[in-house]
Parts: C-alpha cells; structure tokens; sequence
C-alpha cells in the first residue's frame, strides 16, 4: 500500500522551536485526516512525515505547514528494491524520457544521491529503454531515503505552506462577508494564527455568507473556528443619532470603524487573544484611507493584522478565487452599507475627532431615527 | 510619431475623489519622466492619460497607478485612415493570425465597438489575406476611440497597478538592509504611502544597503524620498545594561523593538506621517511572533502597517526578486543582530513585560559592557 510522504521546510528553520512546530504539524495532520473520519498511522522520520495510508490526499494540501508531498511506495534500503518498486511503478505508463532524483536525508547510507541517480538510472535505461533527460523529464522518480526505508514517488503536489495553524496563538479576525475578511483571514491562518472571528450583524442574508465563508475557511484548520455574531445596528445606533444630531453624519464611517475595533478590542481581551485581524487594504474605499485608519485604530491596543493593506482590489479577488471565498462573496448583490453617508469623510484629522469623540460615543439622548440612515438598504 | 496611451482602472472607481486621484497619477507621470531629464505634453481624455512621445516607455512600468499602458498611432476618426494606420503597423510583421479589438470610450462615435471589428477586420482580412482569431491571435489590434482622435496599437503592456504614489499620506516606515522591508515599503508605495524611511544604524555596511534599497524604490517615486538614519547602538545601549542587571538578556529582542517603535513613533509625530510602516512577517524570527508583536505594539499609538504579515519567506523573497530589491539584500554576508540574546524569548507575556518595563527603560546606572552583547558580529 502507499503511504504519503511529506515535506515541511520554513518550520525546519525554527532552530530550537522546531520539535514544537512539529509536534503541531503531525496533531494538525491528524485532526484534519480525521475531520473527514480517517484515522491513520503518523510518524516522523529526519525532516519528513510519514502518513500510513494515501487516502485522502487532497486534504493534505489544505493543511498550513505543509511544503509538498507525495504519495509514495516503501522500499527496504536495497537498490535491487528500489530498482523493482520504481518498475511496477513505471511500467504501464507511456512516456519516453525519465529522470532520477534521490535525496540521502539519511546521510549514512553508503551510496551519495548523484551514485543513486546514476545506477538506478542505468537500470531503468537498459530494461526500459528510455532516454535520461535532466532539464525536462516525462517522469521525475523520486528517491528519499531515510534512516530505515526509501520513499519512491514519481508525483510531488505542492501543499499550501506557512506554518502549522494555531503555533502562534488567537487572533480575533474581523469578517464581513464581502470579498477582503476571508482572504486576510486565511493569510493569517496560514502564518500559524488561531482565530475567532467576530461579526457585526446588520442583516440575516451577511451574516449567512459569514457563516458560508468560515466554513470553507474551516476546511484549512483542525478545528472548527468560533464565531461570535455582534448586534451592529444596536451599537451603531447611538453614534448615528449623535452624529445626525450634531450635523455630523459624514463622520459615521470613521465612529463605525472605531466602534467595532473598540468592541472587538474588548472580546479579544476576555477571549484572551494577541492581536485583532482585519481584511483593510489600504484607500480602498471611503474608510480605509489612511488618514482614517489612523483615528480608527485609536480605539485598540491591540496590534491590528492587516494582511492586505498593500494589496490590490484585483489581487484580493485572485487569492479569493484561488482559497475558493470568492463566489460566497459575491453571491448575494452587494446592497452597500445601510449607514452609509453621501459624502464620507476620507481624510479625518486627528484633532476633529478627539474634539467630537465624547460626544459622540455618549448615550444618545434622543429616540432612534431609521430614516436618517437606512438610506442604501435595497 | 508615436504617443503612449495609459489606463488606469482602480483610481477609476473612486467617484468623487476621481479628479484629485487624476491629476496626482498626472503628476507622477510628469515627474518621473522628468527624473530621466524627459519632458513631454500629458493630457487627459476620457479614463485614458495620453503622453506625447513613446520615449522611456520603461518609466510607466514603474509608475503606481497605471494598469497598463501601450505605444499607439494617433489617427482621426475615420474608418480608412483607421486601416491605413493599422496597414502600416503591420505591413512588415510576420502573422497569420489577427484579431481587432475596438473600444468605443467616447460613446457618441457612430459605430459600435462590434461594428468596427467587423469593418476593419474584413479590410485586414482582404488586404493581407491573414486569418481572424479571436480565441489566440499572433498580433492583436488595439483601437481605442476617443472623443477627437483614436490610438491604435498592438502592444499592451502591464503596469504596476496600485495607487498613484503619495495620494493616501505619509508613512514613516523601518528599513533594515534585510529582504523583507523593501518588498514592505514598495507595497505601501503602490498603495498610496508617501515614505519617509527610518533605518536604525549598527554598521556602515548594512547602511550602505539601505541607501541602495532606497535608491532601488527611488525608481518607483515620483520624488527621492528622505532617510533619517537613528544610532541604534547608542539606543539599545541602555536596555542592554539593564536587562544585564536584571539577568534578564533574553528579553533583548522585545524591549529592542519596542524602543525602536517608540522612537520611530515620535518621529512619525514631528513629521506628521499617519502610520508607521513595518516589514514583519508573522512568526518569521524570534522577534515577530504574535505574542511580542502584542507587547511591542504598546509602544505606540499610531496604526503599525506589516504588509507582509501574511506572508511566507519565499513569497517575499521572489516579492524582492521581482521589484529588483533582492541581491543588494543578499549582498553582504549577514552576521545576524550583534545584539541577539542566546535564547530570545518567543512567548512574551503581556503581565511580565509591564512588571520590567520601566526597570529596562530608565536611565543606566552602570557603564556600557561590550562584551555582553557584542556576541554575534563578524
């Protein structure tokens, strides 16, 4: 039977943390091998995984951490062996050129990778009759040789990289169900972090895309990652009656910003995470200037990721496309934002906003007023 | 002679703040056109900028803002003189193939987009005996048509997208002489960012390669943008010694960073940037795991922008390889940070941070000892 073997490389760099990282690549293997009911033998081996079983392959390619791998056939560290295991291997296929690539990661074994290369190589020219070709082969035969086996494969898939999810602890993500939070949300994932996610409601139909999207994105993770839904018409409400009262209402983007980082601010405290995530690429649109993303992040201590603020509308949309959020983002038609003002501020001044502030986020002293904002609602 | 016709779509989707968004990529043209000494008429007509010479066609490449850009023939608006042009263009180039692709900007032109491609491709087609296809032609025909003229081409080139240099505001941002801070500065350029860098210096060497970094992103600036150079020895000087004291050396990295966004805070305030730009990536080394970018954060109030927090090493490297920024980086032999501790801790705590906090930061009783932490210079 074949087993997978798999490659690992940037957590190989981690020096004294490696095992750590590891140890939480192989646990993470397993649960995400498991999510789909499969329990499966896991070891490892040098610089390698080994999984016992080659069931389920495209999982692997959802799991951060992971370089390449390669469904593989187990030789004892015998040429002979190598040699018939690569023939049942090759035999049925049609191809006319063919390259061997062996790696010693077991550096003890008695012959170097480039004598490997040219022996089996030799052997699968003569019985094959078939042309080496080192630029361009048909079929790349690959040879890994660890402590007590080899690992012969003739496929390398590559995996999705970054380090294994969770290693570097809970990031609060900010998700919106449009097309940027899913996104920043996996290049997060996808550098170890171990996000909850936190939505701001306005509607039934967002928050079902929110829901949609995290759980394509749970695909990528061991575990199912929470989701903690907020009222934001009931938070937005008092600062859109104060700013409507104080002739302010263009402001409303910068306070709705502030507010939802404020509040998330204080869940990523009692959750116990180290920085809040969100999909902001820099002047995007109206509340992502710079100059508003300054006042904005007042609201937090907290870092603030912003894994797409040097990112391009046109870029986001590739990598949405590419991690499959794209159609959930764009499925239902965009209505815009129901508190949207005509002219939102763009370049807030520092100064305006300390002088308003108070005001602002004060309990509102008047009744609500939906006709004021619920203007772009369709 | 020939012009250059320049499309520009994202700054196109900014409504109201179009014309402003405009007239900067106008700016930018001129100005970086004006670097290599090459002054030239620019003028705009519909969503299109059009320059007067198809000199330093490499300029645009480099000009954030511009999608795409093409060297075109100017004709009037007239069907023959379309041809004429067109039989001009292609009369010595080997193809079998062609294809027409019109596009009608200026919407009161009497045919239609379609209408032209038929009318043109038919007199092409007659002519030189060539065949149409549309699915992969050898030579492709750009005719765009604008309220007084057309511009007629057959190369498209891309440009380097994002947002015209300088139109979000100012950002003061890290450079190091490593791989990662230029790929971050260039990504916060095409967003917008108007830089001013700051380098907090150990050696002259590794000053020399920020210069050329500079230098490098210079080509992608409308203007030479400013270095402050900080003495990064004399600044940690002080921690050193007192982490010394304390036996608490491994908290180096932390307070390092720390103090140097501190400093790069106060700095940001004198020259009014809106943020501090950054070239972390998430979990990459000792310093930027999640849990000391937590605590390092605190040092200041201002939005920390890390475009490559998302990011793999590899992906930023051929980020570097791309935008031309990686062999000066890989130049000089790297003998890693004199000032990095043994064991540096990875998992800092937010509680034991502040507990030490203003032990570490105050004045230095004792002298400065050399030995203690000039540990890893070559």
């Amino acid at each position: 039977m074949m087993k997978v073997i798999i490659r690992y490389d940037e957590i190989g760099l981690k020096g004294k943390n490696r095992p750590y990282f590891e140890n939480i690549l192989i646990d993470n293997i397993r649960r995400q091998l498991n999510k789909s009911g499969f329990k499966v033998g896991i070891e490892r081996v040098h610089n390698r995984i080994i999984v016992d079983s080659d069931a389920h392959m495209e999982t692997y390619s959802k799991i951060f951490g992971i370089r390449s791998y390669s469904p593989a056939f187990v030789s004892s560290l015998d040429l002979n062996e190598f040699y018939s295991v690569i023939r049942e291997t090759i035999k049925d296929r049609n191809f006319n050129t063919f390259k061997i690539s062996a790696k010693r990661l077991w550096k003890d074994f008695y012959l170097t990778s480039m004598q490997i290369n040219e022996k089996i190589g030799e052997m699968v020219q003569r019985n094959f009759s078939k042309k080496v070709d080192l630029e361009n082969p048909e079929i790349d035969i690959g040879i890994e040789i660890l402590r007590d086996r080899a690992f012969i494969f003739t496929e390398r898939y590559p995996g999705p990289g970054g380090l294994p999810y969770g290693v570097e602890g809970k990031i609060l993500m900010l998700i919106s169900g449009g097309i940027d939070s899913p996104v920043a949300s996996y290049m997060l994932m996808k550098r170890g972090g171990d996000l909850t996610f936190i939505h701001f409601k306005t509607t039934d139909e967002i928050l079902k895309k929110v829901r949609k999207h995290i759980e394509i994105l749970n695909t990528y993770s061991p575990k199912d990652m929470e989701l903690i839904v907020e009222d934001h018409r009931e938070m937005i409400k008092n600062v859109i009656i104060n700013l409507g009262e104080m002739n302010k209402l263009k402001w409303t983007c910068v306070f709705c910003r502030y507010s939802m980082l404020r509040r998330a601010s204080e869940i990523a405290e009692e959750i116990k995470a180290h920085a809040i995530g969100t999909g902001e690429s820099l002047g995007q649109v109206a509340s992502q200037t710079l100059k508003n993303i300054m006042v904005e992040n007042l609201a937090t201590n907290f870092p603030v990721l912003r894994p797409l603020i040097g990112f391009d509308k046109i870029e986001i949309e590739n990598y949405a496309k590419k991690i499959g959020t794209f159609d959930v983002s764009v499925s239902v038609r965009g209505c815009g934002c129901p508190f949207l003002p005509q002219k939102p501020i763009t370049n807030a001044s520092l100064e305006d906003f300390l002088s308003i502030k108070n005001l602002v986020l004060k309990p509102a002293e008047k009744e609500y007023l939906p006709e004021t904002y619920e203007r772009n609602t369709c």
